[in-house]
Formats: C-alpha cells, sequence, structure tokens
C-alpha cells in the first residue's frame, strides 16, 4: 500500500509543511549586530504610500518628489491582522522612491522611480531594550546588504513613541490597519490623547 | 512503523501541498459572467504607486488628490519574474484611494485614506477575445462584490494596446518589473516605437 516512494515523497511534503520560515522572513543579524537586507520585502504585504510625507512644516523639496511605500512580513500581517498589534520579529520597512513626473502616456502626476533608501523598523524582544529598533540601509539600488542600529538617542524613537498610534508604529497612516487596531482596543493612549486634544 | 494517526497526518499534509490555488487567486465569474471581487487582493504582490497620474493633460484635480495603488495575484509576479510577461488569469488590480493632507503629525504632503474605487485588469485567454478585461467596481468600502465587464469599445482597451509596455500592461510605470521585461525582450514593439520617437 505504502511504496517506498511514497513514503518518501509523503515524508518530503510533511517536511516542507513544518519547515521553519524563510530565513529572509524573520530579522537575521551579522556576528556584530548589523541587520541584513531583507531582500525578498517587495514580496511581502504592502501597507501604505505616502506622498513628499514630513513631518515639518519647513521642509523644502524643492522640485524634487518622493514616494515612500511600506512593507511587512506576512506573519507579522497575519498577526496584526487577529489581534491588533505586531508579534516578536516584526519586520516594517519603508522603502523611498523618487517621483517621476511627466513620461511615456502619463502626463501631470507622478509615478514610482528609482529606490533611494531603505529604512527597515523591528521588533526582537530579547535583543532591543525599547523592543523595537531602526536601521538604514544605504540609498540606491546597490544598498549595502547591511546597516548598523540607529542608536536609541535618534530622533526617529522619540518621534515614534511619543506620536504613533500602535506600539511605537505609525498605523495611523495605514489604511486598512488603523480599523484593525481600532476595534481591537490597541491604539497607545498617548495617540488617543492626541487625538483628543483641540487642535 | 506508520500509525494510522500518522498515516492520516501524512495525506492530510499531501492533500494541502497539492491543493489548488485559493480559489481567490484566480478569475471567478457569476453565471452571467461578472467578475467576483478578489477580496484578498491586499495580501497580492504590490507593484506599484502613483499620485494624481493622468493620461489628459486637461485633467483638473481642483484639491481634490488621488492616490492609485497596484497589485497582482501572487502566481502571476512569479511569473512574470521568470518570463518577462503574464501568464494567464493574472489578475491586476488598480486600487484608488483618496489622499489626505495634514493630519496626526503629518505636516505636508499625502497620506492614504478612504479606498473609492477599484478596477481589475484580468487576463482570460480562453473567455476574452482579446485574452484581456477591464471590470470596474463600485466606489466606497461597500464596493458591490461583482462587477460587469467593460465593453471592448471602452478607451482603456485601446490606450492599453497602444501605449503598453507588454502584453497592454503599463509595465512602464512598475519599477520593479520594467527592468525584467527589458531584460527578457518582452517590451512591445509599439512601446519601443513610442519610447524612440523625437519627443
Amino acid at each position: 500500500m505504502f511504496t517506498t516512494a511514497k513514503v518518501a515523497s509523503l515524508f518530503a511534503c510533511l517536511l516542507f509543511a513544518l519547515a521553519p520560515l524563510p530565513a529572509d522572513e524573520v530579522p537575521q543579524y551579522t556576528a556584530s549586530g548589523e541587520l541584513k537586507f531583507p531582500g525578498q520585502y517587495r514580496e511581502w504585504v504592502y501597507l501604505t504610500s505616502g506622498f513628499d510625507m514630513s513631518y515639518s512644516v519647513s521642509m523644502k523639496m524643492n522640485n524634487a518628489h518622493r514616494f515612500d511605500n511600506v512593507f511587512v512580513n506576512p506573519e507579522a500581517y497575519k498577526s496584526f491582522v487577529k489581534t491588533g498589534t505586531w508579534p516578536d520579529h516584526t519586520m516594517l520597512v519603508l522603502e523611498v522612491r523618487d517621483a517621476q513626473g511627466k513620461g511615456s502616456i502619463n502626463q501631470t502626476g507622478n509615478y514610482q522611480g528609482e529606490r533611494v533608501a531603505v529604512e527597515v523598523h523591528v521588533k526582537d524582544e530579547a535583543r532591543f531594550p525599547g523592543n523595537w529598533a531602526f536601521f538604514g540601509f544605504e540609498p540606491g539600488e546597490t544598498a549595502a546588504r547591511t546597516a548598523k542600529m540607529k542608536p536609541p538617542s535618534a530622533d526617529c524613537y522619540s518621534c515614534h513613541a511619543a506620536h504613533a498610534a500602535v506600539d511605537t508604529t505609525f498605523v495611523q497612516f495605514y489604511p486598512t490597519l488603523l480599523p484593525i487596531a481600532t476595534a481591537k482596543g490597541t491604539l497607545a493612549a498617548s495617540y488617543l490623547q492626541e487625538m483628543a486634544a483641540p487642535k
């Protein structure tokens, strides 16, 4: 009833089904603690894009425009949909691309061109004192394949802690996730206070 | 050596591994030929976003801004990466969202708000005379769950046929796919001529 070949194929299948997540989908580090570039992030789950977004009114773009696209590793996404917050080993990737204007048949508005930077926000509770850390990869298509952690004194940490909607992440800008966090009651108290304050 | 439980679990695993694609990842139609809404498209592969893009110089946006996000079913994406063109049963989803300006800590530029429309471009060689068809779903979060095919006389067909980079699709605006199509030699002759023409 079970030939050797059939048994072998069933075992191969079982191994496949039980295989751990692709290495790429959990944070990987060098011996010195640099984050390895998550090379498959474009196949992860997309969360949103911004256009020329800035948290400073004084930012001058001149005529250069920028898109930023946000992706998350699929396991973290699935967990967020169930719970309204991020599990350990979440990786949020912010990809910055320059914006093209007129080109091909496009006459007005902007479409996406070259990648100019990649930043990754990583949750790794055993590794980072505040659970999360930021890593910035070099600009361009020839990005460095590893990046140093930004020091905890960098502005990104204090800004995310003060203003982010969920667990130091800007879920307020992720239109499909904000309703989930709202329904699950996982919005940060600091965010709710900020939203309720008179403008 | 093989208990009943073990054999059952191996079979369950085999069935899982051999299961067809999720129904959502191939086009599904009603008896009358309407396309069913591909409800999981936000978990598909993201291709790009545009901001206020228009193929007409006379388009007036007033103060309303729009993002459009493009997604493709994962099997079609994998095939494109290998071949530089789209397989049968490709579904490209164009999601239109309104653009928010100042909000939360964002001071300038735009982030994504409510979904206002969804259009789907479907390749189904056995069903459509030109291989591809367009379907438009009603605007809003309460989108209709089925949509009629746009008639072949609609402008979208002739415009895509005349100007698209690959197989009537606007790969020229998908920054990670255009280099693949270029390398694989799958760019349409009409697109190459248009790009080579004096401006």
